[in-house]
């Protein structure tokens, strides 16, 4: 490694370096018995980064204050964060030029104007990543602020940021997609096991399951700069079709059918990894590549739909009871819902074949007519999947009775169905006018007297 | 593919889009024969794909515009650049509010500024990139927009936001260095045939006689996106001392040597690829790593020199013999440069030498003492290595009698050396005092009345 | 695929086939409820693809055999390896044809016996091979063969040609040693997880808790027509000193040491994978190379050692015990031994202590001086690596107190020790002159009244 | 590196293997300045690797034996190809034991002769196999044998040891098909260059024109052991119809077209490149498998055909016109004929015109009539495709008027079709009826009078 800084630079700076060098050292060893840096220090480790002397040293000083982040306590971590949000913001005195020059009408001034007001931490950040591991480390500090985001409002604009930059790095060109499967490296596979947010795949025998059988297909995005990191992923079921509960679909008893014989593929679980990625969205682009490449793959494949949970629907269902929403369920629905109190419901077949009932008019109203204080569709799948431009094609009552199942939506699960020749209408129905594009009998299963 | 738009869109863009499924499948057959689109139907592309629609439509619609932007007659590609400028640049409604909410101190506001006055074309870059292909379209519209730019300075905020953009996504940490050598696949081996820009590759021997010899190494940086396309390289030699000639090292004659029994590597080449990449700088740190890599693979080498062309000397020695600077040669020096004159001087054994003799002076001079009208070293490969740390080591007249070194320098070279625990000071001296650091015979070939 | 047969082939041959084409496709789709092939078939079928015939129809024609076999019932499958014995050996005509030429001292006859007296599968078995898959099928009927070769001597002729052609084909040349880490696809971890025969991986956690701490490695030897095979591999811990028991080895919470801290590389399992392949051995060049390999990387290691189990001692020392060899024990060695008869003996300190201390010389004895009847050392393992030049270094009572430990060995283990410089000398002194070489300690733990 | 004997070896041993070390590390450093090793030196060291000392020392004994070979002087190595014939056939006394065991009918005696009567070089080979490059020394000795085998017919018994463990060892199946294109590797495209045996490829950009267009393909076949080294490729046109001339095939600035466009794949030339491998064929299977590679990627590709040299033409007709063979052109044809002894007859038009309409004729009987001494087709290349069951389907005259396509068939040229659906019964036809299967056009043009 290079030899980062000159004998005669100021003593705090040495003194830093110094404990830098030995930590690097330490760090590469993998012991933590060393010296932590404060704050103050990262933020003047900060300085020398973005100064002159900086793009000289370069990579290693990018590097060692990486290290130096990645090794520093959590609350100076913090403190640094908020140091980031205070001192590296625009430089008032160039932004206020670029500002009187536009106000004075000086030609380009307003294209001058945006180079001369950013912040000075986006070109930190920019020389952060050119060191090896410096994208860990960003992701790192972005799921720290992120922690302390709710209770320190200050910190947005460095979250703004982040999420620029980081949309730029992990734009959709730059990223590549894998299938998964059972010759995919362990250490690759260990992580789709713990990020898997929907279905919790409960040891590799599942995880097997999931990806071996000829019927069964997994997809991830990767960016070049994280190989071994998925992005994003999607676990996909190849069936003859549409599925309306999702315990059959998991079991490791099941026969599986040949590729070929399948008519439908269904998208069961979509799950995000990168918490520090929070804000930079993949999933519309990774389930439209993946209906390409299963078109490509299966021709005959021709239907294409999620079977989805439904996360907010017994907390709505729970304040309708109640009353308290202004809008009220219809008697006789009321009645038959009270079923739901009566704990192991699911467990009696005609009870549960009558609460199955009645939840699909309720769930019909929750999707299509319940909207909250901003307008919008309730549910965040819903809005996730509608906004791709997808149509919520079934309501199934029953669909999935584990226990976080019953909990979230009293069973109830649903399939968005992508119609390739549909989906930008459907987007721009959603996106502009609010509207839910549903099909018939969705439509149908809304109770005459609850249209909003 | 997806079908991008509804069938209500307005009759124009059905046109334009009708047109572009046609090129579409023409372009991927090779196809030229297509009707081609005008600048103001790629602008309104533009609009379409930076609007709601846009995001839906995503990469299908990307992938058009680009598609449409490389089949496009020349003048319409550059009636196009000029829309980007004129149109494309910040919102000035957007703009002014924000500069609005900082001059009445509002919070938050100066963060906010950035953003709001970004020119909306960094956001149509970004989403052309997400299409397969886009970064290609993109470096392309840059070096269409580098031919206008000196005739056009309308153009230079597009200008700007390519740089940036690409200074961003062409990170160093986004970056692979790998060794080219005479197992890399043909089709990369051609574009360093192709793109050499120092010592001209002749044929493929030529080529296999510097990367196939144990004493020869190539190295390049590659862009995750452009896995075929090295984006700068650097060439080579391993030897026992420092060369002073060019001709030597790349004789498809001589007699390697093992790379165990080097001492010294020379890095005789280094050329830039990508014309639409110019300003985005690399130089620095391929040579950084490539002396990490030596060092590691070959402890035993321990001087990392150039050897390296003085492309501007020729033409600032003319302006001194005609006495146009204001500063004036020696008598005996301008005596001894008038051998200059006599056509093929450099094949007189006897005349070579005493006019060798005479140009390490006035080379001295020519980098220790002259200076532009900006004060800056005049040599632009000097500016280079100079500004990367290195120091100016020795002075080789004779070094490359080749048509072309005979032509912009008189057959003078030079070798700039790489000492790692040198490099920040040097840099420092050079960037902050405009100090040239130079061994001691180069300091001491400056004649005492020449000290400017 | 070749249409492999002409419309007018005999009746028989043209049921067989469309038999097979139709088992061809139901193979490939994963289903077996197919007609299956009877013995007299496929030896037909066999007969075929040594026919000139058969070199036309080529590698269509051996996928077809080799699916047929995989697809025949059990009882078919031994009774065409019955078969393969009978009618397919040496051709006698032409066999006594080359001995009576041998005879007549005709020229260059002993150099034509061997091609005229070439057993006629051995052809077949090279045709096989060249179809897709056909290695696989080829290792699958040797295991059905050594399933039945103890029953059946008359098979034994068929079993040498199948030793002979594997140990042409898996030639030490034609292996490559890769390494087995975390990032090994999962597809070939789970073999490791199967095949594993020396101490049981119960679990992914434990498989990583071998392969991913950087005091962990193991190798393994691949062929490149079965590239997710692994053919045999070994586990090696990285450690300061000799260790005498497994269990700290294998503690899911031990603390791992840095690679570079080793002084010592220990083999603590060893194991093949394909049944298929008995009697080609592969354990010494593996061993070997993975030596080097470690030197190579890890110069400051300096011993190699096994940590090994003895499965041969508890049962030679019971027959000890009951006086059954002719030789025995010292009496306060017999005594001591009767503490094993306490169940649970090894978790009493004090018991176990003594009875550690009374194996060692007992053990001694079994490796040093007891012989079976054809002379040699009775321990299977101690002759592997004896007879790779190992020395019997080290006993280690107590080393192994898994049930199967105490079982085999009375928790007895063994190191063995690799020094290169060693290895030749003490490869000839055993297997010329059966002479266990064996370090100090070892000689002196052998009882003064027990030398055989 | 192990050392690979004890300190008491023989003294003449100690020499060998002193030397040995230092012509090994010369070797490794590329020198020949080296003691040279002689042909009794490398016999004893064979016979020590074929020793039970040699199955420890192993691998780097072979390897010694090997680098020796490789570095001894010509006349030794012949010297040890004849040691191999005279001392390393079969073991006589090993082999009359087994005789007389057939002799007395003692069971299992047949199958045992073979193993007893194995040439010991054949195990020889085997153990220089397992070295590192040991391949490559192997495929060196043949070629050395090859050079010296016609002259010293002794040498015939190693040749057929060779070739029966090569065609073991380069068994189709593990073989690897690879398409070679303009993204392989530079160290493969050379020798493509270097190996073309049938149309010369002058230069890169030569290369590139049959590697590059759309419409151009090449395949070979690797081993897995000779990575670097194809051993036999075949170069493929894709066109509209079946060529009847070379030169537009290879013109530099033909007009590709889209693979897709095709309607016929041409095979123009295929290519052996390992001469130690002679007799080991690849051909037929190369062919048959580019065809399914392709009709799978491009279906609407129909017809298969070759356009083929016909190097014994010329000569043959000579023969014929000086009525040497006992059969006899018919006066107008021989006639027609006369006008070949016009130098440059192929640049004139009319004469061109009419030569080449009596060269079809005499083609037609040199194919379907003449035949050698022993009954064989005359032509190489056509008993090549027609023992593959190819089809003689087209004549060309001024198929090719290079100067070598002039000399060897007076610019004759022919195609060949693979018709998968009759390949087989083809080559039966062929190889057990000596029946050349043609096309009408080709029967139809036998002159009636020269049925033989």
């Amino acid at each position: 490694m290079f030899r980062p800084f000159r004998p005669d630079r100021p003593a705090f700076l040495a003194e830093i370096l110094d404990t830098l060098t030995e930590r690097g050292r330490a760090l590469l060893g993998g012991r933590t018995d060393v010296p932590l840096m404060a704050a103050p220090d990262l933020a003047q480790l900060a300085e020398v980064l973005l100064s002159r002397r900086g793009e000289a040293a370069g990579v290693a000083l990018a590097d060692s204050l990486g290290r130096a982040y990645a090794a520093a306590a959590r609350d100076q971590r913090l403190a640094f964060l908020i140091l980031l949000a205070e001192k590296f913001g625009p430089d008032p005195a160039r932004a206020t030029e670029a500002m009187n020059a536009v106000t004075h009408g000086q030609a380009g001034a307003l294209d001058a104007l945006h180079a001369a007001s950013e912040p000075r931490r986006q070109e930190l950040f920019r020389r952060i990543n050119q060191a090896p591991g410096g994208t860990q480390i960003l992701l790192q500090m972005r799921v720290d602020l992120l922690d302390a985001l709710p209770e320190m409002p200050l910190l947005r604009p460095v979250n703004d940021d982040f999420v620029h930059l980081f949309a730029s790095w992990f734009n959709r060109g730059f990223l590549s997609l894998r299938q998964i499967d059972w010759a995919t490296p362990a250490n690759i596979l260990e992580k789709i096991i713990r990020y898997e947010a929907v279905h919790e795949i409960r040891n590799w025998d599942d995880l097997r399951n999931r990806l071996q059988p000829p019927d069964r297909r997994c997809y991830a995005f990767f960016h070049p700069q994280l190989p071994d990191e998925p992005l994003i992923f999607v676990e996909v079921a190849l069936t003859t079709g549409t599925p309306a509960a999702i315990a059959p679909l998991l079991d490791l008893a099941r026969q599986p059918i040949g590729a070929h014989e399948a008519a439908t593929a269904v998208f069961y679980s979509i799950s995000n990894t990168q918490r520090g990625l929070a804000g930079v969205s993949f999933g519309n682009f990774l389930i439209k590549q993946v209906v390409e490449v299963l078109r490509a793959e299966l021709p005959q494949v021709q239907v294409f739909v999620t079977l989805s949970p439904v996360p907010g629907f017994a907390r709505w269902l729970e304040t309708m009871r109640r009353d308290e929403t202004g809008q009220s369920l219809p008697a006789p629905l009321r009645e038959a819902l009270t079923g739901l109190d009566v704990p192991g419901w699911e467990k009696d077949p005609d009870r549960a074949t009558a609460i199955g009932a009645a939840l699909v008019p309720a769930a019909a109203f929750y999707f299509l007519s319940a909207r909250d204080r901003r307008g919008r569709v309730l549910d965040p799948v819903a809005r996730f999947h509608l906004g791709n431009g997808a149509r919520l094609e079934r309501l199934n009552p029953l669909g999935d009775l584990s226990p976080n199942g019953l909990r979230q939506s009293h069973g109830l699960m649903v399939n968005y169905r992508y119609a390739l020749e549909d989906i930008e209408r459907n987007h721009e129905a959603f996106a502009e006018r609010g509207e839910v594009v549903a099909s018939d009998p969705v439509r149908r299963a809304l109770p005459a007297q609850m249209t909003s």
